[in-house]
């Protein structure tokens, strides 16, 4: 398999593909502050039952409690482009740069995230693309729910 | 003690006070589908070092898996204007109206939520205010966490 070069976004894979494992929806993300993975994630709506676990609100819980000074030194790194509830989770802590695995698959609020001054740059990779288009394909109703549709 | 009329937003003070006895952030917030609150929740920053769980986030996690379905015949009580977080869950699940306390202490997205169509209403409630003012003169480090400043 190819690897994709980003060392991050692998991590964020890795975490989409161990959702995928658990039955989940298969987006993952990390969250870099200084070059350093310190908090990881995966959606949790099946594992756990949850309406706000999506993979970038995950990370952000396992990264724990952190003042705003942290964040502005991060990174979020995520599969799929980030959804109105987690772009607005990276607005709130002001992170100011997401990588976007790809947004072939779901268009999410980057042109929100753009408009407020936060770098968003996306990947298109292949992989990511792979992993979710397969995933809505076969989960149509579990998606739908996930995005609100 | 002054009774607000509004049973749902006296629900959602219920929630933010019962926070305080926790020693947490006195926000507070009831899911209301048909007339009927299907979640209560209230900040939970301190209880469960949460860097997600605001008072809108916990209703919305409180009341489950939803499809889109019923979140479109939703209002949303929230005891405190809504955070760019919370504005985008949102925004994600279609809730078109959402009720606020108060919105004196802090401003959140009402203005992001008018313009795709949400209906915001702000009952700038002397309790709700009180109660808010208060906590933000005796925790501005705890406040400024919250709202990632």
């Amino acid at each position: 398999m190819k690897k994709i070069s980003d060392e991050f976004m692998r991590g964020a894979l890795e975490e989409a593909r161990a959702g995928l494992k658990e039955h989940g929806i298969p987006i993952g993300s990390v969250l870099v502050h200084d070059g350093t993975i310190i908090g990881r994630g995966h959606n949790r709506r099946v594992q756990k039952k949850s309406a706000i676990l999506h993979a970038e609100m995950d990370a952000l819980e396992n990264a724990g409690r952190l003042p705003a000074s942290v964040y502005k030194k991060c990174a979020l790194y995520t599969t799929l482009s980030p959804c109105p509830m987690c772009a607005g989770a990276i607005l709130l802590y002001g992170i100011p740069r997401v990588i976007v695995g790809e947004n072939k698959t779901f268009m999410g609020e980057e042109e929100l995230l753009k408009s407020r001054g936060i770098t968003v740059e996306v990947l298109q990779d292949e992989d990511c693309i792979a992993l979710m288009s397969g995933f809505i394909r076969n989960n149509p109703t579990l998606w739908n729910e996930d995005i609100g549709k």
